[in-house]
């Protein structure tokens, strides 16, 4: 019987919940959220068999997954730091950035705890445990970052995780990182400023919102995010985002002036090189 | 029995006559597009029921759709003047920025044609008249901008396209290509410019697109589109599309810093009010 203690009941933590209980092995798995009603909720639907907190919890654990924000992790491996574990319990995480989780897991590895980085690479819209769901992660990449874990350790989180056929992918913290920015933090800031420059200008124009097709609302739909964990993957990783942006503004200055000055073959060479870099992105993978 | 001429086969064009076919009016559809395979398509699939050219199809007709992009109807409205038409056809179009088109269609209203310019709000990544469906505009916005039409043909161009439930809305010109370029043709740009900035920063990372979760794919989901049509669309919005992304730059700027600095109040209030904006945007229609 392996016993899984996920401390954060949100849309990744109770969404692995939710895929291990399609796991042939017996499992145990112990919840720990400050949301009574999310856990309610899950105990109900039997996603979580208990309810407990990660302090209280934690000596039993054969698996220990932290799953808020990475604040919160990080001050929870502090805490783990102070709790007598199993020897050979493995910790993860699931944070959005690596760099300053790796650092925070010094002092737990530096005590003979098995310590490794991850994150799934899937998300939505939509947060809270009861938007969780078994298919949130198929087919994903899940990253993993080495800590202090050993080779059969991995073998039996990835075996518990078997039913979201995840494309796992080590890397280090900061290649991580950057490539993260890249693909989900500065694409984060970029919907949400663009939702909030049109929200400035089409204020004195009641049509202009009802107006917008296809192409507005699919560019802006993760703008509907949740501000507060948002906010916390800005702080945590602001460097890469804003060296990032940086990149990118210096290139939009290039297509509006060449916008402005209607010069037609630079406009056609900037669509004609998104469209093949967008198709070949198509062509590997689905579309959500 | 009402002859509708659609010069222009593409995705709008073809789709605008599938809607047609659904009406309860006895109507001959004329379809005048250079390409061979997709006219023998919609023939086969009796969208439309002959072939002909603009200019031998328009004296027959009692509505001309002019479904190309704007520089190919600027072009055509020249070249209907040279032509007898039924004094009460309407001719009208479906170009994507409209200030040109109406200062174009001048000389046919000055010889007593009846002009309304016009623009329905769907679109696709997809494109070409074989990409056409009969719920394309399903619900769906369609600016109608005024020119010499009389109220009757308003109201039988309304009932031809009643199958789709527009919702009609009649705006300036001016007002249009303003709008349009907030809600649809600056976002095209971002979107383009993510991907080409993307792509030149991973190409030394294999594992990167391939990673690309829900977010950065929505975001640039309409960077795929066809790089002709959107770089006439650049060329004939220039000054509102540039104008507009100087003040997206702007504000991207002052997002940069806030994240550059850490100021963790700044950013979760742009990231707030993104949210509210986004979630009204959402309660308002269907999100494609």
């Amino acid at each position: 019987m392996t016993t899984v203690l996920i401390s954060g009941l949100g849309l990744i933590g109770s969404s692995l919940a939710r895929v291990m209980r399609q796991s042939d092995e017996p499992i145990t798995i112990i919840g720990d959220d400050p949301n009574d009603d999310t856990s309610q909720f899950l105990l109900d639907q039997q996603v979580i068999d208990e309810r407990g907190t990660l302090v209280n919890a934690a000596k039993r654990a054969d698996l220990i997954i932290l799953a808020g924000p990475v604040s919160v992790i990080v001050n929870q491996l502090q805490q783990l730091t102070q709790v007598t574990l199993k020897p050979d319990v493995l910790v993860t995480d699931v944070g959005s950035t690596k760099t300053q989780v790796m650092q925070a897991s010094k002092t737990l590895q530096h005590r003979g705890i098995a310590f490794m980085g991850g994150h799934p690479m899937a998300g939505s819209h939509e947060s809270g445990g009861r938007a969780g769901r078994q298919n949130l992660f198929n087919g994903a990449t899940y990253f993993l970052v080495n800590g202090s874990q050993t080779a059969t350790q991995v073998e039996r989180f990835e075996h518990l995780l078997q039913a979201a056929q995840l494309s796992w992918v080590t890397v280090t913290a900061e290649a991580h990182d950057q490539l993260v920015s890249e693909i989900s933090h500065v694409p984060h800031v970029l919907a949400a400023n663009l939702v909030n420059t049109a929200a400035h200008q089409l204020a004195h124009d009641p049509v202009g919102l009802n107006a917008a097709a296809g192409g507005f609302k699919s560019t802006t739909r993760i703008a509907g995010a949740d501000p507060t964990m948002w906010t916390a993957i800005m702080m945590s990783n602001a460097d890469a985002i804003s060296t990032q942006l940086d990149t990118y503004i210096e290139q939009l200055e290039q297509i509006k002036q060449a916008i402005k000055t209607q010069d037609q073959d630079a406009i056609y060479q900037f669509f004609d090189r998104a469209q093949t870099t967008r198709q070949r992105l198509e062509s590997k993978g689905d579309l959500q």
